[in-house]
């Protein structure tokens, strides 16, 4: 008894902090106040976003917790959580990012299907674990550069799933190198992993769209082609503008991994009341996926006119992409710019380029899918500018 | 002696191809017509861009050829092109690009510096040699994801250098990772290498600029601090808009190294007549950096309101992205889509989006620099239309 179960009702939710933007109550889910965002390199769990497809899942004495490994292993496990404790500890710093993140600004253009995130479906965590490299070998898989993939079972019960788990596959070239830093996680920033993250274990994927770091973790299985679960093949696949529902074919695409670079604006918000003549600090995140460092951050206050670049940090230290000894290669950048106030009408746009230049398209129109994922388009926020001796 | 040696003059230069487009005499630099370029998914040695710095280099017996690796290994090597190819051959179909490419049509929005390229400055070819990461591990280098670089020098004339030879590095971690597949190479497409393409032995790193894979190789070492040549600190560096050759910071970038997705229109060309009411094929390529693979190429004949799939192959096969069975990551993919001409304007647009998401810019001023590298824009190419009734 006591195993990890995931329950049909939401009567054992956990506690959650009052200041997150709900956008949906049951399943849960919710983003950090955007200013909240760039306070800390590190994002607490509590502000953490949360995504669920069901009610958070249940164990009543982890001592009864297993992770099975089968499929196509040499040999099957099952292990307790003090087995992968027994592991290797690997921890790595890796931003999180919902595919749906800033899906809100998509339906703008047209109306797309999914829940609505403003700009803070993502944080940055340091994840502790077992690496997944050291688990499939103790399975007798050895590193190879083959076709298989390595899926990951949930218990949690979704109706996407008609009442099954959560389910995601990723490549098992990716779950064997030692680069990719694949781990299962059972720490979140030096604590023990919460119910709303995945408690007991989570997979975490570094740089992989957040829809493959699994919770609730019960099963791994080598397979030989990829996932075939709702969530790998009817969802969080990118499309382009011409596909609608009514011309959709889902085996056309690929399912999403390595998300594109991103950037927003968390501080000034839209809106905000500034003070021409006065000084104003522009604060915000950007993220690229594959490890991709952030080249470069350039925020315009005039609508895009003209440009400056922002400084990026990590941990309050200063970032230089792609140097290993000046970057944590899975985590944002934060960055800041600070402009003196003109009585010009202000409009903040922010865009970053990648270490493999890749950009952001201006546009949303021109990257707007049925799904609402990946947007990526510049970020804008309007503010409105008062006189220099007004009150604020 | 017969050892490999830089001329200084242009007086031995090798056989070249009528049919290419020179855009540069002394040193010679030129590229493959576009229609000639997606004629087949492998490009022949002969229409392959060239891309030089000075004479090319003169061996007189390559049984005097000598690689020599040092710096930072445990035991230094001097390799004959024999040990070599006693090393196990590897080979890999990987597209070498010029960080130039596209050069041209950047100076269109404001004049950039440097040797003027049209959409030819690719390549797609089967490199064989032996792997890097084998040569390295002869001279005790072990796997290893250390913060040392790896320093390729051959032995040509550049005048950017002072007459010294050309030099570059890539991180030790690609050059000791299998999936990087970064090659000596000793063969082009089954054959021997020819001179202009660095006979006797270059290095190819797939998925990063050409500007990478250095030819004419004599020396390989192993590096503290990334390369201080002139070519990585001094140029293949991409600046933002605002920074012109009076406000320039060499040390503010990081030198250039995967590229980011791309994409051109082959055929037709710029003021081709055609005929309404008739078909037309539209070929083009489309290639990413990094090993990421082509997702989607978006046509559109009439400047981008309206867009269509193209199809994508590569060896005459179809191709899906990231499906290591149905694509050679480090490889273009050529496409092609046939549509029906009316009498309407025709301007044809097209755009890729690779594995990972990425865009390609909609507009070349948002990424417009000094140096006119990476010039990813939307590739548009305006044709006229004729009655049906014209003769052709
Ligand atoms: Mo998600
Ligand atoms: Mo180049």
């Amino acid at each position: 008894m006591g195993v990890l179960y995931g329950p049909k009702s939401y009567e054992n939710e956990p506690h959650r902090d009052p200041s997150l933007i709900v956008n949906s109550k049951e399943p849960f889910n919710a983003e950090t106040p955007p200013k909240a965002l760039v306070r800390s390199f590190v994002t607490p769990e509590d502000l953490f976003y949360k995504r669920n497809h069901g009610p958070i899942p249940v164990i009543d004495d982890p001592n009864n917790y297993r992770l099975e490994i089968g499929g196509l292993v040499p040999g099957p496990l099952s292990l307790s959580l003090q087995d992968l404790r027994n592991l290797p500890k690997h921890t790595v710093t890796a931003t999180l990012q919902c595919a749906g993140n800033r899906r809100t600004a998509m339906s703008k253009v047209r109306k797309v299907k999914g829940v609505g995130w403003a700009i803070s479906a993502l944080g940055n965590a340091v994840w502790g674990g077992a690496r997944l490299h050291d688990v499939l070998e103790l399975a007798g898989v050895r590193q190879e550069s083959s076709k298989r993939h390595v899926e990951f079972s949930s218990v949690d019960v979704c109706k996407e799933e008609n009442g099954g788990p959560y389910k995601a596959s990723i490549p098992l070239s990716q779950a064997m190198s030692p680069e990719a830093e694949v781990i299962l996680a059972y720490e979140m920033n030096g604590k023990e992993l919460n119910r709303d993250h995945g408690f007991p274990l989570r997979v975490v994927v570094p740089g992989v769209i957040g829809a493959r770091s699994v919770k609730w973790l019960t099963e791994i299985k080598v397979i030989e082609e990829e996932c075939q679960g709702f969530f790998m093949q009817k969802d969080y696949k990118m499309f382009p503008p011409t596909v609608d529902w009514d011309n959709i074919n889902w085996n056309s695409r690929r399912p999403l991994m390595d998300f594109p670079v991103q950037c927003a604006i968390c501080s000034p918000a839209e809106g905000d009341l500034v003070k021409a003549g006065s000084k104003m600090k522009i604060q915000g995140y950007a993220v690229s996926g594959g490890g991709r460092g952030i080249e470069r951050v350039d925020v315009s206050v005039d609508g895009g006119k003209t440009w400056q670049e922002a400084q990026r940090f990590q941990d309050d230290k200063e970032y230089i992409a792609d140097n290993p000894e000046k970057c944590k290669r899975f985590a944002w950048v934060l960055w800041e710019l600070t402009v003196e106030l003109t009585n010009s009408p202000l409009e903040v746009v922010a865009k970053a380029v990648d270490a493999a230049a890749n950009i952001q398209p201006e546009d949303v129109s021109s990257i707007w899918n049925l799904r609402g994922v990946l947007n990526t388009s510049w970020h804008r926020v309007k503010l409105n500018v008062v006189p220099p001796q007004s009150k604020l």
